[in-house]
């Protein structure tokens, strides 16, 4: 997929009404599913999944106010960020003063409307720039109309896709489908791991199964691993949430709560050889998104996230300024590159044996080596090659030799296929 | 105990001769009993107590020299200093230049009376301040007066505290009572080691026992160790020689020889937070005082050292100098305070165990986290929470938790009763 | 041996026709014998060593180019690096344009005439300088005689030396002797081995067995690892290969593969105490020198290389121009004395045990603390002994110990004996 083409998938499916739950989600699915093999499942409202339970099943028919004056304001048709995420219904008139404790603003930035939601608490409410409400009309009645369904018998809807590899050791990654109208948290996630399974569909041969999550934030991950978690248990090599992943600026790498998991240090690797001056990491912290699930004390998944700009470092952040003209489709293809080359170095990192561990092999019998012995500097592939047979004990990963190294673990694709096509290593 | 109440415990206290043995130690203690619940214990003179022998109690009867015109000069009665500590009696007369080897003084401080001690081999001798040595009269007879004893049936005294908590893993204190006449080191430790006494026994409720020992230097905790090291070593959680804390000075930690036990750990956290850009850190080096037989080989107890200016440090050290000018009863309230939230720290220092170990559990349906989602951060209350929930595996710390979290352990007191309250951890 | 006397045995040295094989090789050990008492070794040409064969045994009669005007150009006589190393025999006639493939310069270094070999692949050729080349007249027939045997029933000739100490426990020392008329790299190497054989030979008494070895490089490393690598893992404490130690750089020194292996932890503490700005610390790298087989998978022997400018870092390497009037006897004396006191380190580092572990044994009874007590400051072997009683628990090495102490290892020789005749510590 070119970055055009992530561009035509965003503008079908950033107006719709992505929540926990509901029709917009199951619209999304129905959109991606051309470009990325997904299965699509629901759980039932009111399931139990661990200490939550799933919610009802959210509708928005209609909802707006009415001023006045008779004009239509917040109205969900117009930008579905006006309702409050799970408002309850309401119809009824009133005076501004009484109507103000419903009214969302963000004062300091007064252009934007707010995003804003009460999952787990009846309320009901309308986000609006603080500059259209200072506008309102003080005196006179308005009228609200709000028509929402929490159906008690609808069901949480999400999706995933496998692409099995030689081995059932599993890469995953997880993207979420619940925020309505917003580029960077979260449409661009989404987009990232669509284009990712794609490379990933065309590798020439994998290793690694990998799996891809498309839930609603915090409650379908909770209950993806409800279903998954002991599986992932036991099969997982390493994953990341993909999320923020939409605008230019450099990338972020959030570690998993697992330090020294092989996700932090192949992530930290290929950051470091191909975005040097480009990038930071940080280590794990508690807040954030489905890391926190993921990486929760039972299960402490080796599961962290590259991202672009990190959630609530961004003044746009949740706010209806997360739009399209925030974020850049050619962003979001060099990101999802840059997945694609942590997946290539998982599948390349392996500890090898040297065949023949005592001394060195003679490697210009074999013609992999120059016989002319000069004062001139080695080879890219000398060099690798050196690297990898003196450190060929069966004890390091071919990620700890490339880092003594200093060089990328990608450089030593080539040398792995001539030392094995001699003879000269195993697996 | 105020600092005036400090003050006025410094000025009964000041005067005595304390030595190894003796009366002057015996007053002190019952002086401080009323303050102190102190025991007091005899070891009788000549006790083998490890590769050392309890030397024999010394007493002073009267002390100085007569000068050709008459005059008496370096006279116990005016300052105690003026005596070498262990002085074995004499009384002649001689010249002065026959007397000068037995006359001490520091000529880089001309104005300082050294404080000198022979415990374990025999001279007589005076301290002297090198102006007043240089105005003696070169001619004529000088008198000397040396009227000391030294009982080999006598004893050596010492005393202990024990506030008995509801386990008997303990946190120790020592502090030293040998140094005559001496403020910062050492009558500080002493006054101290008083006041963080008062404050733990009105501690609500304490974990550990904490025990408080009253010995002269070396020798007593030798003794003392010879006494209660087994037990020690079984129960011992953390320990500081309570030494040279009387000045205004930055905070010196001077780490136990077992370099990551909690005693450092916990010193240097309370010390990062509370005092940040006020504090040194030192690692464990075989000088100084009595961490030297805590810390020796065969007991390698985990027993550091928090100071203000450390021993050896400053000009006045070990000479009369070092005297009431030189102290601050703010000064040593406050670091009172310090010993006591390095306690507070212990006392908090737990393993916890999350009862939802699988995904976080729901805290809005408990009312500890706000049920509406907007962009705004997050409260202290809600961090300590978050970061100690997603830790809480039974193999994290909480100081290990507050480190990561980069916020001081003594922050999460709050957040550990109600999640305790709420059956969301245990210990 | 003095620095002169160094130079006597260079001058003697240096000419010669060092090669992996041959008369050269032989002749050099024969002029080093009254030295260092070698035992000399043959293998016969054909033997199979793990991956590697021995090379037939080569000679050289003569060689040399006759130019269109009749001069004698490239002459081995003259200089032996003007033939390739193992240079197949040719004589011939052709013009300069054909001839030039087998003309080898240096175009960078238009004055040097390099040092190039084809041990393992049958090639002819000269080694000129680019100015030398670029004087030749391009008309005419140049003459060719090369006159080499390379004899399949010949034998590949090292050598080793070994000084039995009270154990079998062995350091190791690499040297090589197959470049001919080079001067750091290679002839630096074997006189300096052979100075520390003198300086070993004289140490009053030896705890380790020291192991010489004069081997050509690579092929003489194997063998010598075909002999003795099972002995080696066996017995080797440390070991490191005498290279490049001939000019007056600072010092470098190449870690070996084991990173915490005594040899790399002694090397870097002589290094700091002894030279602190003058030195500095390679992690080990896959190419350079015989550490290569020493430290290849299947041995990883604990084998580092204390070196002046190391190989490749200098302008001069393998070219003629790594002469006589490159090195310094001076600054191969002080090497020879650095690597003596790296010996001299490992034969202080014991692991000790105090005999008095339960506090501090009394010293001052001992003589061994001044038995008045002031503020000065304690002696050099106070803090020694101190340090080392501290620590004396059969866990800390004495070099953990001097480092702890911030003090060089070699300053706790009298303290060890004065402990050691106290009973106060055993090993």
């Amino acid at each position: 997929m070119t970055a055009q083409g992530l561009e035509m998938l965003f503008d079908q499916l950033f107006p719709l009404n992505r929540s926990l739950t509901g029709e917009g989600v199951r619209e999304s699915l129905r959109i991606l599913q051309p470009h990325i093999a997904l299965n699509v499942h629901e759980k039932p409202s009111g399931s139990q999944v661990f200490d939550w339970t799933i919610p009802a099943e959210y509708h928005v028919q209609e909802a707006y106010i009415t001023t006045p004056s008779g004009e239509r304001i917040c109205d969900f048709a117009a930008n579905n960020l006006h309702l409050m995420g799970y408002s309850q219904p309401y119809e009824g008139e009133m005076s501004l003063d009484a109507l103000k404790p419903h009214l969302y603003t963000l004062p300091q930035q007064p252009d934007a409307i707010p995003y804003i939601t009460s999952y787990y608490a009846p309320r009901w409410g309308f986000c609006i720039s603080q500059n259209q409400l200072d506008a309102l009309p003080t005196d006179g009645i308005y009228t609200i109309k709000i028509k929402t369904t929490h159906n008690p018998k609808g069901s949480l809807t999400f999706a995933d896709a496998v692409l099995q590899g030689e081995t059932d050791e599993e890469i995953f990654f997880s993207t979420y489908i619940c925020h309505p109208s917003m580029a960077s948290n979260e449409l661009s996630g989404v987009l990232v791991a669509t284009q990712l399974y794609q490379l990933i569909a065309a590798m020439p041969k994998r290793r690694y199964t990998y799996r891809f999550a498309f839930v609603p934030e915090t409650i379908g991950a909770i209950n993806y691993l409800h279903q998954h978690g002991e599986h992932l248990k036991n099969k997982l090599v390493a994953g990341y949430v993909i999320t923020c992943v939409g605008n230019e600026a450099p990338f972020t790498y959030k570690q998993a709560r697992a330090e020294n998991c092989a996700a932090n240090q192949i992530a930290a690797h290929i950051l470091a050889h191909k975005h040097p001056n480009y990038h930071s990491i940080r280590p794990f912290f508690p807040f954030g998104s489905d890391e926190r699930q993921y990486c929760s004390p039972a299960f402490n998944l080796p599961v962290g996230s590259l991202m672009r700009t990190m959630y609530g470092e961004y003044p746009e952040y949740h706010t209806s300024l997360d739009n399209k003209a925030f974020v850049s489709f050619e962003a979001m293809h060099q990101t999802a590159q840059t997945y694609y080359d942590i997946c290539k170095a998982h599948e390349l990192n392996q500890n090898f044996y040297s065949q023949n561990p005592h001394c060195e092999p003679q490697l210009g019998k074999r013609n992999l080596y120059n016989s002319l012995s000069t004062k001139q500097q080695t080879t890219s592939t000398n060099q690798t090659m050196m690297w990898l047979l003196a450190y060929a004990d069966g004890k390091n990963s071919l990620l700890h030799i490339a880092q003594k190294a200093n060089m990328c673990i990608l450089d030593f694709e080539k040398t792995i296929e001539l030392l094995l096509e001699n003879q000269l290593i195993k697996a």
